[in-house]
């Protein structure tokens, strides 16, 4: 008997490196070279050593100020220390309901912290003053959680930016109110490179208190730093990092990738090819039917909607993750490590999948 | 006017190699070969990638049993996580006084979990049956925080040893009485190669339910494994470790570390050679005045008591930690790294040290 | 000169009994006589007594099932001891956005049982499945809180009712998605008496798992009870409540009311009086200018709009919150103590404001 | 076949009032009186109301000082709040090991604040500044949670008192390091009139920064006051205080309580017949042979050593607790109920029970 013709064999390879998410690529090649530089000879541990100085020294250059900075293993852990440090667990932190926060650590701000997550909803990712108001009525009575702190990511988990005035805006409001501003900077180059801001005028000049500055989805190996950009901030971090477990051991390793990444603008150059590869993956593909790309990429995601009968088949081939699976809303990113030819054989693969019939029911 | 000579002119350089810890040490040539090896290519983060289905094979033949592993990002983690995977709130574990989760972890099981740490005074850092007697009677009692959890250190933060035979009677303790066993092994492999024993002998048939297992001190950049022995109690861990910010996102390099060290049996060549270099020091410093070793190194740390007034001196010339100031107790701690060499100079820069007159008042 | 006369003037004195909240009513004088009664002699603390023994009685019997009692000192207290003893950190508890865990308890379950709270909109402060279905892709996925139960209010926050088929309803939807039911239950006598239900009705055959039955409100001096209906879920709670700081020492106090209130119906009486005055409250201002009640009191609570401008004139004659400020929404509530001369003496009080002119700028 | 009379016949009946703990006792009449008055009217909730007011005022009036005062259900509770409100989560409070926080809460101090508990063992249920010492090493260090706050009882949970030189040499010594000073004042008012010193004597002067000012144990029904000494430390207690669940809702009837004990000294005529009847009991058992008062009460505990094979039939008896069931150590407690007829009584069956054979192994 004739067996039907796998389809899989007319699909292109898929690409070498995924859609799936920028963790998903390795090291940029300088961060090894640095790591294994710095491997010789003894270090103490805990922040005691050359790099970790040589990174905070680096660190005030680019913010152009006397910032505080305390590495963390992870971006939840990062997020963990900057908002624990300065909430107490009666305090509510306001942020959009798509936040990292909310939706991606397993509830572990609100654990650690003890205080209350806010999620409000929003079109794009995005907090305006207008978020705000309805809970300012809260402050100062007992029986509600106390807003404190705004969390706003930028780039946004939806893929937006916020302009650096629209920072400005929302710091102005929280101030004005007596609260905080924590940014959560996982994408913090990608932004950087897309508007043309430097850190001394999108975070420090629009009156960020203090935020993630990730650098793992950017070419590092591992390592989110927290910075207070308002030094006088940090008076407990160091406890809650320790705490929180947070603060790594043979600490000149996460140091050195701190180095390596910003000694020279290696960091922006990463992310701004992350972010011209998804914008080329957004003109491969548009105009091809089945695909909505309602969106032009602003940084390093293309949000997708594509038939939602053919969402796994996609999937299967090369995985990236659905963003809403009854809307057909997918999420392609992009890295330092996406070459152009993974972008041409993702765009390959997806026009043919979607060329063909339905999926494939009899594929044994 | 003639100014003193500078004493230290008369000492030798220090060695390369601190004894302060054993994680001043770097990370072993095969490790960073292994971490720069796994850099090619994408691969899925969190755990979806096949060097951690390699690590948890390895993990299982070297328990010979189908163990269920966790990576972390560090020991203070790892604790937290196994610890709050088999503890409710409301729930005690006890362990000695000198236990990393009681003194050096910044009160973060506790906070974590919400359990009660009860920590109880030994002689040697280890507990006996005899140490949990006194807090059976709060079992069932809802006045008193629950007695559920022993943890034990293996090698102990004394320097000492827990016979195979011991580890057994206080587990059986434990199980009599309802409890659970967590094992905090940040330096297993010392202990494994000390007594000859292997991860089946030791852990899996005294019944020790959960462990971390530590490599970082041992030739690791980075990573601590939670394993639970008992694979059922593993029900919650995914959940705890993400809560606990535990969960690493290039989850690869992790893992490969763990393949790397594991695979040839080399953590017990460097935990072998670690205990050699202690054993080493403790035979140099023999006999010079003013130095007394009570106890010869089981593992890779010397205890050993210095005059007071000579304690800040010898740190300034090579860091080490006091263990007990007024006591003049410090201890000194050998890695894999650490050189015939490096004993060599550090036990005579001690030497001089010591036969130096008192403490330079003068020096400019 | 001549002082503009004082408008309160022409005021009729403020009710005897506040409009503010059932909370502001003292103590059913059948109360206050059992406490007097059960005075007499000593009873052993934290629950090892007679009339605790009989509370458990007469709960079961209004269940007609075997329920566990728990009796707490309040609600906050009483909703975070039946939480925390079904939730685990990780897990989530989806629930009305106006719910009191989400607005009146400062984050207590939450902090208390490290668990993500979920507040969803609602028209009218009742959850339906509809309401669960977005959560339900995050169970099994680590990086998200783990939706494990569903609390909701009856009657609501909003002063509407669950029919018992609603409960129902829901209740059947969370099981079918492996979550337990939580309600809090602080005016379940309300509730009840309005739809003519009972417990065994609404609440154990809808399979409510566990509830916070109040009784404050509702005539109590304090003390509130979690009932686990289905008895095997209270395996912990005694611990809970004890670490909560739930337990009530001289326990007969906080049993004798739940005696005195159950025995004879008292707390259906005090509930059926208090829903009957919020509805002579709504007719006697029926038609009033000014105020728009737009839903019949279906409880004990009036919701109406008033002029914006009025609003604090009203208050400050007679205080009462406002639900929406901006909006002029208030809540005028009634409790067992109130009395047909304060419902009219609130209402008379009300139309005079409300036919006065702006309010008196001028006014000393 | 003849039966062995039940020995249970000769002995007297148990005394009306328990000796197990003075919470066993009920309210002071005059309380009840002064409950049922308070009941007249509406009043608002949360403290908004004469009652609450009237104890602030005879408060300061009893400190001389102008201290701040939050009402609780609890003592646990009240612990807990006073505790939280100056402890971060990353700092460590220092108690003696026999202290109710460390033994009878179940680990809420610990689980609420985040902060750690240091048992301190001592002879007597007492610190001094040595007790402190071992842990100032830990300031300052991120390892280890940082000693903050020392926590001492008085009357002690051993039935010993501080003097007030005494509690003045320990918080010299706290303040001096940087630490605050917590007392839990469960059984204060014994203390003060077992030593004859006032509230501005004991704790305002000796520099005691919050206690914990219990009236349950003496006379009241419910109701723990945390008392802020220093009023500027109340910054956050009132959010604190409501997310742990201790804000009274029908807040008169706690504050009432305070008033009645207060306003006449009633408080300090309560205290003072306890401790007077503790001493009688001694006197009555002095001599008794087999049971041994080392130490004359100093308050209104009786500390005695029995028989350990007779202690179970003393308990059967009249059930009272043991301290330390191999030691044969007992506490008798007496309270403002317990009667002269009790303390005979209670005398007359302990020596008749003494005076018999050993337990009765053929009772049926």
């Amino acid at each position: 008997m004739m067996r039907p013709m796998d389809p899989r064999r007319l699909l292109p390879p898929p690409p070498d490196q995924s859609f799936a998410s920028d963790n998903a690529a390795g090291v940029s090649p300088e961060v090894m070279d640095a790591l294994a530089a710095s491997n010789a000879g003894s270090a103490l541990a805990y922040g005691d050593d050359q790099w970790t100085r040589r990174a905070e020294e680096l660190l005030r250059e680019a913010f152009d100020a006397p910032v505080r900075s305390y590495h963390c293993w992870g971006g939840t852990g990062a997020n963990v220390v900057g908002l624990a440090s300065i909430l107490r667990p009666w305090q509510a932190v306001i942020c959009a309901d798509t936040a990292h926060i909310v939706v991606d650590e397993c509830g572990a701000p609100a654990r650690f912290s003890g205080a209350t997550v806010i999620p409000v909803g929003t079109d794009d990712g995005k907090l305006t003053p207008e978020h705000l108001a309805p809970w300012l009525a809260w402050q100062g009575v007992e029986h509600h959680p106390q807003p404190a702190v705004v969390s706003i990511t930028q780039s946004t988990e939806m893929g937006t930016l916020y302009s650096v005035e629209e920072i400005g805006t929302i710091c102005d409001a929280a101030h004005r109110n007596g609260m905080l501003v924590h940014l959560d900077g996982a994408r913090i180059a990608n932004a950087l490179v897309a508007t043309g801001a430097d850190l001394a005028t999108m975070v420090r000049d629009t009156g960020v208190d203090v935020m993630t500055l990730g650098l793992t989805k950017d070419g590092a190996m591992f390592g989110e730093t927290v910075v207070f950009v308002r030094p006088e901030l940090d008076a407990d971090a160091r406890f809650v990092r320790k705490q929180a477990g947070q603060l790594v051991s043979k600490s000149r390793f996460v140091a050195v990738q701190v180095v390596a990444l910003l000694a020279d603008d290696l960091w922006l150059r990463n992310a701004r090819h992350a972010n011209e590869m998804a914008s080329s993956l957004a003109e491969e593909l548009a105009g091809t039917p089945g695909v909505t790309i309602d969106r032009a990429p602003e940084v390093n995601s293309v949000f997708a909607r594509v038939p939602v009968a053919k969402t796994e088949q996609l999937q299967d081939w090369s995985f990236f993750w659905t963003w809403d699976r009854s809307a057909g809303l997918v999420r392609w990113m992009t890295s330092f490590a996406t070459g152009r030819s993974d972008v041409e054989r993702f765009a390959d693969g997806i026009r043919a999948i979607l060329a063909m019939g339905g999926p494939i029911a009899s594929l044994p």
